[in-house]
């Protein structure tokens, strides 16, 4: 194998390709980066011998063709709904695929090609999903080796601000998609508790929240995911009572979060018809009119139910909701100016850090006694460019792109990373990132 | 013109295909409907000798276009996001084409086609939108014409069931597509109150909904639709500072549908994964099994801040929701499990008569006053089957058929019915079948 090809040069690929450069000058063979942007592309290879940029639209079939037929193995950075025509190209021409995206029903109905050409479509190959799942999946064989029942798995992981980097009353920046972040949480989350389903809905998903202490961190509020319940048979947790993902937020963020869900401006789905003359007083304006108070932002604090000098209101009125200042996005819906607002105030400085926590909770019966095992990745950036978040979902890919040149990868099919033949090494050499899983064991009965 | 086509023999069919029944009896000419279900489309023809019914799977493109090039006029009463196939098809084969439905940006972009090919493409033309749409144009128009200058235009229209077939605690059975009515009002509403844009979004539409009087009726709660705005223009209105398109619903209605979407369940975008094996006192308990009380209903009751026998509850507990039976509906979203239990308790019984509410409220200047026009129609079914529903979506699509037949219209293109052209004629004849708005004139000011 001599040729890699990565598609994508965005801001999570910095990482991963100074991982697979590497790995071609060690190896003696060739990366190619191909992007819609080809100045993108040609930064990130810089002069490195055994790199080269490529100008791709991934939309021109025979350009992406072309780039794909001459590669061994892809690495799909693109938004997840345009991997579908590289898995295509990929069948076709015979080549292995890796992303970090979640993997598809029409992903997982190549499956049966991609094992009849002996190729390997690895999916969730990043952070969330990706070291959530190899993580996960080794200790829960750990405690099944040594005869342990599981009672309960609880997950966590979130994207945040490291503390030294933290300057502003909604303790978060972003720093990864922030169509994402605005969208979070709309549909109804489901979990398992007590072996019930729970079902939580937008409405009260960032109102029902709960804390959970981080070691050597200390409490993060925590509001549970649509997809607690999809991994429960992948990770061997068939039977288990309780199940639940989550994500981190910091302390003080959920009530803020749904305040702006109440007031009604986390809706994507219909453009507000005069976005773009008004200002965002006008805007909050029109959401609370009716309602009483002798301002804009007293009408805002009686609707939500909070002081006017809250640390809700005050979070409100730093994002700039109550400024007479122009939106200036025409047709824009209620959603979209409240990310274009955020883009400006949650952007990372120069020098920011960012800080990917993880926490796994395993609940286990083993000897007659309950044991809680905690198992706690916290890892920072190194600065608002090489951020924790580009590494986290870069190496895990990087890595398996070297698994699969060296031979080392048996599965065939379209696969996420449960099977031990990937995590064990995956892990394992991530250590060497200071990717490491802090665990406390504890007997809780 | 001796041929017209009509394409669905649904529910909403059966006024309008009696109506051109009689029309090409009257004139010499002939029927064709079309449905997936053979039977269905004989039914409604009876033996009628101008009529022939057709079997047609609309997808099939060579089947549909041969309909359609031995039709003169094309009536497509297929869900809306079907009307565009046969849009181009009457654009190829040099069509007229009559529907009920809004008229989407795609069909709007047929309409220098059409208008190069002299024809009409009238959309928005059965109840709301329809009569609507001429009804308030009429008077827009009226009101100019004697020198008015508009200030408020409100418009609201209700499917509603008849007081004497009136017999549940929710006061409401469904006369229209059961899906939009679960699905209503997801997104934000818009409306214009004192020159100024106002945004409601959808967790608080009904809770903010308000009460208007109809006259000899009484009162009926109303919640802002999306579109208030849409029409502006097009009715004459640029520069009004106050105008809003609303729903009627019973008095009581709108806080008890509120309860169901603050539990959850008129969610529509994801599936509940259990929903095949638990019963609807389960799927409840899953919802509120954390928040206090001893049972199922007292949790609920505490979330939604009623009392265990107030109004809400009694109709709440009226749908089955805290029945032990089994709800049999695999993979489906929150909001079609609601759907499917709706359909059951909501449905028209043998011999109930529906009535139809529409009621636009003018407000205008004139000499030195300010008047209100109160314009009401309201409508009641013959039964079950021969609704007002039905009548008022139909007929005006029927006579719409007429005119065309006759000659009378000049307009090609793209169009909705708020030319007087056609709104004259139509509502005129609606009048002979009991379409009549009453009026209401008041001095205000």
């Amino acid at each position: 194998m001599k040729n890699i090809l990565i598609i994508g040069a965005g801001r999570s690929s910095t990482s991963l390709i100074k991982y697979v450069l590497q790995l071609a000058k060690d190896k003696g063979c060739f990366v190619t980066v191909a992007d819609a942007d080809p100045k993108r592309a040609a930064d990130q290879i810089g002069d490195h011998p055994n790199g080269r940029s490529a100008w791709l639209d991934v939309l021109k079939t025979n350009d992406r063709k072309d780039l794909i037929s001459r590669a061994d193995i892809v690495v799909s950075l693109l938004p997840a709904h345009l991997h579908l025509e590289v898995a295509h190209d990929c069948i076709k021409l015979r080549k292995h695929l890796i992303t970090a995206s979640y993997v598809s029903q029409e992903m997982y109905r190549l499956g049966d090609e991609a094992r009849d050409r002996e190729l390997i479509f690895m999916g969730e190959m990043g952070l969330d999903p990706g070291i959530d799942h190899m993580s996960a999946k080794q200790k829960i064989e750990e405690i099944k080796e040594k005869g342990g029942k599981l009672i309960a798995f609880r997950s966590y992981t979130g994207g945040l601000i490291a503390p030294e980097s933290d300057d502003n009353p909604w303790n978060y920046k972003f720093t990864w998609n922030p169509r994402n972040v605005v969208l979070m949480g709309q549909g109804t989350a489901q979990y398992l508790q007590g072996g019930k389903l729970r079902f939580l809905p937008y409405n009260r998903l960032f109102e029902e929240y709960r804390v959970v202490n981080v070691a050597g961190l200390g409490e993060y509020e925590v509001y549970p995911n649509r997809d607690s319940l999809l991994y429960k048979d992948i990770y061997g947790l068939e039977g288990i009572p309780n199940i639940l993902r989550g994500t981190f937020r910091p302390m003080g963020f959920c009530s803020a979060w749904n305040a702006l869900i109440k007031i009604g401006i986390t809706d994507g789905s219909y453009p507000i018809l005069n976005s773009g003359d008004i200002t965002y007083h006008e805007w909050m304006d029109g959401y609370v009119n009716s309602r009483p108070g002798s301002s804009v932002k007293e009408k805002v604090a009686n609707l939500i139910g909070e002081n006017l000098n809250s640390p809700v209101m005050r979070k409100l009125e730093w994002l700039g909701l109550f400024r007479k200042k122009k939106i200036k996005l025409p047709n824009a819906t209620p959603a979209l100016i409240l990310e274009h607002l955020l883009l400006e105030k949650w952007q990372l400085s120069k020098g920011d850090k960012d800080m990917v926590v993880m926490q796994h909770e395993f609940e286990y019966e083993l000897g007659g006694k309950k044991h809680l095992t905690e198992s706690t990745l916290i890892l920072k950036g190194e600065n608002e460019l090489e951020t924790a978040m580009s590494k986290l979902v870069g190496l895990p890919m990087g890595i398996f792109v070297r698994l699969v040149m060296d031979g080392k990868i048996t599965s065939t099919g379209v696969n996420i990373p449960v099977m031990r033949e990937v995590y064990e090494p995956v892990l394992e050499e991530l250590k060497d990132f200071g990717v490491v899983f802090k665990e406390r064991d504890s007997i809780i009965g």
